[in-house]
């Protein structure tokens, strides 16, 4: 999906390229329940919930004014298998259904309590993060060690053609780290 | 799709990275008569079959080595609208149903001529390239710049850890030009 | 030399990472004429003509805003062997000296005529070329073609962090080729 | 510097643009004592020592065979400000003299401990660290952290044109994390 295409406030948003890769990396299969934690505009959010295979999407956004703008995507898209969750992960987690998947795209430092919920409802839950800061990466790596986890890590970056005048100058996006954490037993199934 | 899980030989393989943009920019829908042309080993083909929107694709490929790997690759997971095509584009084209969307991966020098039959065969045609070299992607410009078309052009560089030790070494892969051309016409839909 | 020093107005500037790249390519030895054509802000000509090896830099601008800016960093670096060259390239190099090396940061179009002029006056002239654009680009690869040269051709694209509270985002710039052509001739003295 | 005129081992070796970029970085003076720590094939610490401006280099290395390559580079470029010192950092570099300037090329896990004799030493002592691991990055973060220091943090990532008989075929390199760190004080004098 293209990024003109949603409506977009001065919330940042995973921009299409690094949105198509994390979700190809999840692996979405029919009837899931997933999550998009950190959810900004619903980018991730709404497009998983349009791919057919997916059940039920809850977008978490701590932000009022992204939760609007979920809401709006998923109204201008018309979308129906995505509830916004409106509060702070994992405290606001409590009691909802456990995952099949998860994305997270921000987590306010609450990383390891947030993978540890998911793990917690759902031993087996596949999890891909996008980390745009160094500290994110690092805090995804030692929890990966803390716990004796592996993961597959990459990193994107995006340079896109913007026209000035007849010359296509080659403008660079910020790199994206990609990180895919299949818990042990959940790769055997493949 | 991981990588790992296709069939390869000696072919080279788009990763799987550049493989879900290049699909994604594709924007699939129902039904639609899908082309990868240059299809290697298929892995894109197979991963535009196996999603559930498309309607039937055709890989054509020069290489017997390559249309053996793309058959087993169908074999392998099972796709039933998947048909090689054994042959050079755009000669072994001729006959064939119109494309509602082309994937090119390869094009051995001939893209113009692909390009021409392409928007002959059906002028709303959404087309994606792939360009790895200087060359084919100065072909795609001039393409565009002769005939007045306007492409989106995403340069993307992934870099994936690879373990030594207990350290993660982020590996260069290499860059790949992904454009994206749709015809006048087609765009005033969305 | 941090790009910070250098005094700078609206003129767009070669980052310090493309910059030491580019300069290194270049390979300048001691009392060397150079040019650096399409000077900008002259951050590039400034840090050749300080490299104690160099001979004299002379840095070619059209702006006049730009040739301003040059004279103030030749001003603020205390630098003696840079002179600016007010106009454009190739028409105002008409009776200036031959060159030993060649930076190109841009070259308005002219970059064919600009070659002429280079190798007319000296055919063993080593010359690096920054390309933004991808018309710039296709430029300089349809000129080697044309001529049977052979350059090596790098792209250098740079993130670098911001500082965010905590936190560093990795900021994407833009990619940049570096194309450095050795005439036949001069690599057989090394 | 090229890499092509490097004697190599099976020593991997600094690229030639990571190389440039990293030495710009160090802002090497007149006189300098510099210090190569981790050297590998010495192409950074060779680069150094023949820039006019660097007084003498000591390129510490533990590994036997990179050493010889070392002492053949230093041979082959006629250097004679270059001083290799066969073994683990920081322990060999005990009453050694206080450094100018350091790059750290490989640390052995020992970042901390080379960091602390490092601004024991000289604590105006200017540090360039080459990462190509997550966890070297890691350990610098931290480091950083712990003592509540600033760097200046840049991801180099270069693409090669590789010829394949008509065609120029981009090959991505492993991207380079080039960490400057200027103790305070020293950024007063600017």
């Amino acid at each position: 999906m293209r990024d003109e295409e949603f409506i977009r406030g001065r919330v940042p948003m995973t921009k299409s390229e690094v949105r198509a890769v994390s979700i190809s990396k999840l692996e979405l299969a029919e009837g899931e329940i997933v999550y998009d934690i950190g959810a900004g505009t619903g980018s991730v959010a709404v497009e998983m919930a349009m791919t057919t295979r997916c059940g039920h999407v809850y977008a978490v956004e701590y932000k009022k004014e992204a939760c609007e703008l979920i809401r709006r995507n998923r109204e201008h898209f018309h979308v129906d298998n995505l509830t916004v969750v409106e509060g702070e992960a994992p405290g606001i987690l409590e009691g909802m259904p456990g995952p099949d998947k998860v994305f997270i795209g921000g987590s306010k430092g609450k990383l390891q309590e947030i993978f540890d919920w998911i793990w917690n409802k759902n031993p087996d839950t596949r999890v891909v993060i996008n980390a745009a800061t160094l500290e994110t990466l690092a805090s995804v790596s030692a929890y990966l060690q803390e716990h004796k986890m592996e993961a597959e890590i990459v990193c994107v970056q995006v340079a896109k053609a913007r026209k000035l005048g007849d010359y296509h100058l080659m403008e660079g996006q910020n790199p994206v780290y990609i990180v895919t954490i299949e818990p042990p037993g959940v790769g055997a199934v493949n």
